[in-house]
């Protein structure tokens, strides 16, 4: 099956409030898909910040919780951070956190629906521990139609 | 170097027969890649469950052994979780194991030949509680031939 | 918009001179991106190796040092590892720490420039105990110019 592919390019913000806010950004990735006009192929999603990560998870107060704890086991709030010491800017524990989760997510795309699972939402987590920031997540769609 | 391009979508399914089975795929990948005739290019594959992930290790019984019990520290067996409070599922370890493992991974191939280590295979975690679950996993492989 | 793709595939090597390293390979990843002559598209890096993974993190020291506490604190130096006592290669905890950051990481391209944040640099991190390991890392560009 030989064919010329589409490629779609775009970004969206999301603004978070604070640090441990998960976003549910699926309705945000299902538009891009659609202005895509990609039928079959992946969306990558990339969130251009070093201090937040993008996931799947069942999108539901407990699991947001629960992960939100999981991550202050492995970056406790109160730990002693080197980079904490070198900047005097607290998000020592938004590093390590971010940097574990990672900032790439590939989703596949069949007849012009996103390929989650019913209960698998696209999340953005915000790692950092100042307030209102913007994020920015380039999208992009690869694929045929 | 222009030239057109190929895409190939497929899904397989694996069983897993209780949680923490980490499950080696990377035969059922290289089927994919075959069926797919892309020589140069990448596979996404994509697991369409919250309670499930991908990621590479050697498969080996004691790593797989180590990997679980790493997981339980992050998300213990016995801890209290929203998620289970609010749904009486058990399952809110299992969300954040899966989570932080995440759910897409994408593997380069050349020559036809899934460029992993010779120790590094492709596994599926089963993270879930619940036993004998079908898990879908999506794959997309885009490149030439 | 119909257009003929771009694929570009190659690889690079670092060596690391020990566990915990945290290399930045941005530049040599800058340095594909050129050589593809992609401008719109995505790069795919996979580390090929099972005690080795990619991530990215603000490359400044103490958030480097944080990184490698946490990973420590999930797979730590003293631990029992069934591994080491299946193979005595004493990097167990290797394996569990390349298996949770993972060894895939996709970046999106627009006008021939990597779209990562001011503050975050790609890296590669050297879990393994055995000093000054060559790691290979395949480079899949794909996209349009």
């Amino acid at each position: 099956m030989m064919y010329s592919e589409l490629m779609f390019q775009t970004t969206f913000i999301v603004t978070s409030e604070r640090e441990g806010d998960i976003i549910d950004i699926t309705s945000q990735v299902k538009k891009v898909v659609r202005d895509s006009k990609v039928l079959e192929g992946i969306i990558h999603l990339f969130v251009q910040h070093s201090t937040a990560a993008l996931t799947t998870i069942e999108f539901e107060p407990g699991a947001l919780s629960d992960l939100r704890h999981a991550l202050s086991v492995i970056a406790p709030d109160n730990a002693d951070y080197a980079h904490n010491a070198r900047w005097g800017d607290g998000n020592g524990r938004s590093h390590v956190k971010a940097a574990l989760v990672g900032p790439s997510l590939t989703i596949p795309l069949t007849g012009g629906i996103l390929m989650c699972g019913t209960w698998q939402q696209i999340v953005l987590l915000e790692c950092d521990v100042n307030a209102g920031r913007e994020r920015t997540i380039v999208c992009t769609v690869i694929g045929e139609n």
